[in-house]
């Protein structure tokens, strides 16, 4: 297997090309940290951007598939899908306001969705769905019965036309600009637990 | 002006409906606090999503276009979009592996989006964009010349269509399970500025 995703007419960045990631590890990376994507599709050219739970098996992607899945039913051949996933972690404040600009790594992947049916793989997809939350919770909590395992619906996208967008570091001004008596840097940011918050 | 956006046949939740929220203070106040939104568009069928910077100024959502104007160009009357964002805010551990699930607020706001040419709408949005931030930044940095206001793609979508969903609270687990020796309860979950992360 190659270490990096083929770059396909599609996937390949136009704007801010050196910003591009192709490589496996990195875009598994991103995938794995995330707990939300965002997936997307068309009806009659209207598109739609649902957020839902999501895990990486090898190079499949496992969401939960209540809003998509209502239009898969008489689809064979599965439905064409984008699922994002965006990772934010960072403010980036330039001198000029044109160069302002946020740290992040996203991934991008297109392709054809399909209705899991075999429970032995919804298991597995559902399994890795908790693990994601927190390690160990499938063999601590109750696991799915059979009429449960039913009502779970899980697509499954296949990783293939797959692209990551990454920016790291600092402030890039223009030449010009770095006189200028105006604070500029990076503000990290990172989604934490929080016990502070009010639940 | 009505203090709840209208219920569309597009957007009335049809799963989950004790959690739509149409509420335009509540709307209002999640798209505020995201930094980012996932901006979905279709091409041919297939569709697109995004990530990208936005903000909200009155009924109107503006976002940086440069992926979804270039199909734009020579399309009059604007793009079919939906614009989606979403917050993390909580990770709901249950008794039983079914009932696990997120604590999140997400708004979806459908519609037409146009790309904006009046600099002074640009201005508008560009200083949006940047107050949100850091409220004050405007004034601190150096503000756009006319070239780079030239070079800026930024499009606007009247928020018409929105809905928002939204899980809050604790735990809900099968009557049957409460009894189990299970921890159960919610990991609250907060994005925040993090010295701590590397650069």
């Amino acid at each position: 297997m190659s270490n990096s995703f083929p770059i396909t007419e599609r996937t390949r960045l136009v704007r801010e090309a050196h910003r591009a990631v192709y490589d496996r590890e990195a875009i598994y990376k991103i995938l794995d940290e995330a707990f939300v994507c965002h997936v997307g599709f068309a009806q009659e050219g209207q598109p739609f951007v649902i957020p839902t739970m999501f895990a990486r098996i090898g190079d499949a992607i496992y969401f939960h598939g209540s809003a998509a899945s209502r239009m898969l039913r008489g689809l064979s051949g599965g439905v064409p899908v984008c699922i994002t996933v965006t990772l934010m972690e960072g403010l980036v404040l330039a001198r000029s306001i044109f160069n302002h600009s946020m740290n992040y790594r996203s991934v991008v992947a297109l392709g054809k969705a399909t209705l899991i049916d075999d429970p032995a793989e919804k298991l597995q997809a559902l399994r890795a769905f908790t693990e994601k939350l927190i390690p160990g919770r499938w063999n601590d909590a109750r696991q799915p019965n059979e009429k449960e395992l039913k009502a779970t619906s899980i697509l499954r996208l296949p990783l293939t036309e797959v692209s990551a967008k990454v920016r790291t570091g600092n402030v890039e001004d223009d030449a010009d600009d770095y006189a200028l008596p105006v604070w500029a840097g990076v503000i990290p940011m990172r989604l934490v637990a929080d016990p502070r918050r009010a639940m």
